[in-house]
């Protein structure tokens, strides 16, 4: 990790919390260069699998050698261990909990450390603020060049959720909504890869909950105002959308709700 | 531009979303000194004409040689242009659907640029998402010197959003509410410039919907509590308020309201 | 104060308020390579003393030498004064209505001046933000190593805000709930040297308005969901909480009410 290595922020203390600042403070008292990012701080309070989610489609747009620290911490000053994990040329530090098994589907961890060396924590760490009192002066020194060995001794078992699997059938799949976006389009867990052999003109159908849409097309604008449709989006994931609207708030979906693809 | 500039992101994305922090992390993959400032993600979803307003009043506050990408881009994906244009000492990146419109009412445009050169995008440009595929690689790398006609070939025509005009006569002034701040205060599109000729006592008579407040006072503690009362706001312009309170939400306006001012 | 000295911005503009990149804009004009940090923008608004309690929790976490900014400023424009403050070896810029008398309750100040030196501010001061026109430009100023002096006059009297007394007796403490945090747990201002004393196990008993609870716990994961429990929170102080839910919002509790800890 070089000396100008970007640190991140994705915790669940909510958009104006001053508890990112703490964290903020104690890395820049190490490390003065570092440069910090928000990832989000809008996790939903203690929404684990949905922190693992947010790490999975937004760190791989970081540069090589990117530190993430992800504090959404339901179990903080329990047993649960801390984790540093290299996947890819992504660096991780996070609760183990299961912020980190989203990632792991990708492939497996090119290393992980427990975090259990108190000589690099603050001096006193309170039982209930590990991301300020733990992760962050461990990020600080790993983005000072420190080698994450040093951290803590390897392992290479950590908590996996359970994540819903795709099915993929001769002329149809069955996925689920992942997330919600802020424009409230539904985000499924069925990528463009699976979707290879899925027309694109009408004779495809996607249905979700009583819903039923016709086609999968490129963009919101090639379709009229206020008409259900279905995409590729940005993660290169299937997409649900109302034009110009939320289709969450229109249709009352959530995440998990199922989603069949057939044609 | 020099090494140093700094990048401000101005979105619909809303406060929390990590939709920004992709922009940012592509921006830093490319440049990874970038300066990068959140000017707002909070711009009301596809809300152009707000997206206009608040670059026009808000990005003249950074330094020469700021860049500011705007994504409040509806017609993400369709056959609108992308744009870079410079406006005094400063340089935007939009969408080409009449955010930078209301820059332009201050005088023309000294370059301007269609982004269609695709080999300073992502290799991999999505149909939902070009503030991460096409702009924010852009930004970047004009950050490091790149010259912008290298982006595309040059331009002068752009769409251009309509603007109520105020209209000043000799003894009023009608104009409209042109945004509510985060206090609630009715900002209007009335000018300190506009209003030389009005007297600041009592003897002048601001009118919005069916309220009415008299003279023209210098800040908020001018009067007291609970008081509906004009003043010229920290943009050089006039501000409906109610003193500890929300004018917005008390009086029930919205932004479009039209305000006169007679004396 | 050296000249890669963090300067932290503290408001109730709101989180999504662009007003806050106006002052960043300022500073990065005059101190282009200042690192700053939002430390939070949801202060209530014009909620003086929870911006001073925020400053007094969250600053003392910056390194050596950083600069806190704070406008939460109902009395902008008028003849309240505009401070600059060293407490510790930290620094602050504030206008004089009682944000700095928390952090004043651990010690005097080091050095206290008034800002009065025009040559300091923006050409052009309006009268309803001086977070933009005064505090920025002095904040950037001090950045680049100005003698806080050369800002106006030493001063050592501020405006004092009354905070509640914690009545230490022998076996019981009165405090009160200070504030709550993005995750709805009641913070109190009763500090674990205060409790010194105090058992830990079930012989001690926590009230707060009509609710109970029996012994001071170590983390959130001692006690099962949907459990009152109270425990020391990450700032050293008494905090109630309910595992996995909100307190705040399931009690009704606001800050102010009394909590009486006895045993």
């Amino acid at each position: 990790m070089s000396r100008s290595a970007v640190i991140t922020l994705t915790t669940d203390f909510g958009a104006g919390s001053p508890y990112a600042a703490a964290m903020k403070g104690v890395i820049l008292s190490i490390a003065p260069e570092a440069a910090i990012v928000d990832l989000t701080h809008s996790v939903p309070a203690q929404d684990v699998r949905r922190g693992a989610i947010v790490l999975d489609e937004f760190t791989p747009w970081f540069p090589a050698g990117a530190l993430h620290v992800a504090v959404v911490d339901p179990g903080v000053g329990s047993a649960r261990r801390i984790l540093y994990a290299q996947f890819g040329q992504q660096h991780y530090i996070a609760p183990d909990n299961g912020l980190l098994s989203r990632l792991a589907l990708r492939g497996p961890a090119i290393r992980m450390v427990s975090l259990e060396a108190p000589e690099f924590w603050l001096p006193r760490v309170s039982a209930t603020f590990h991301g300020r009192d733990i992760m962050a002066p461990a990020a600080a020194r790993l983005s000072l060049g420190l080698p994450a060995e040093r951290l803590g001794p390897p392992t290479t078992d950590f908590v996996k959720l359970l994540w819903p699997e795709v099915v993929i059938l001769p002329r149809s799949i069955e996925g689920s909504v992942e997330s919600i976006d802020s424009f409230g389009n539904l985000v499924t867990d069925v990528t463009e890869q699976m979707l290879a052999e899925a027309p694109r003109d009408e004779s495809v159908k996607i249905a979700c909950d009583e819903h039923e849409t016709l086609g999968i097309f490129r963009t919101y604008s090639d379709q009229p105002p206020a008409t259900l449709m279905a995409l590729i989006g940005s993660h290169g994931k299937l997409e649900l959308a109302i034009v110009g609207d939320s289709a969450a708030a229109m249709l009352g979906i959530r995440a998990g709700t199922p989603v069949v693809i057939s044609w």
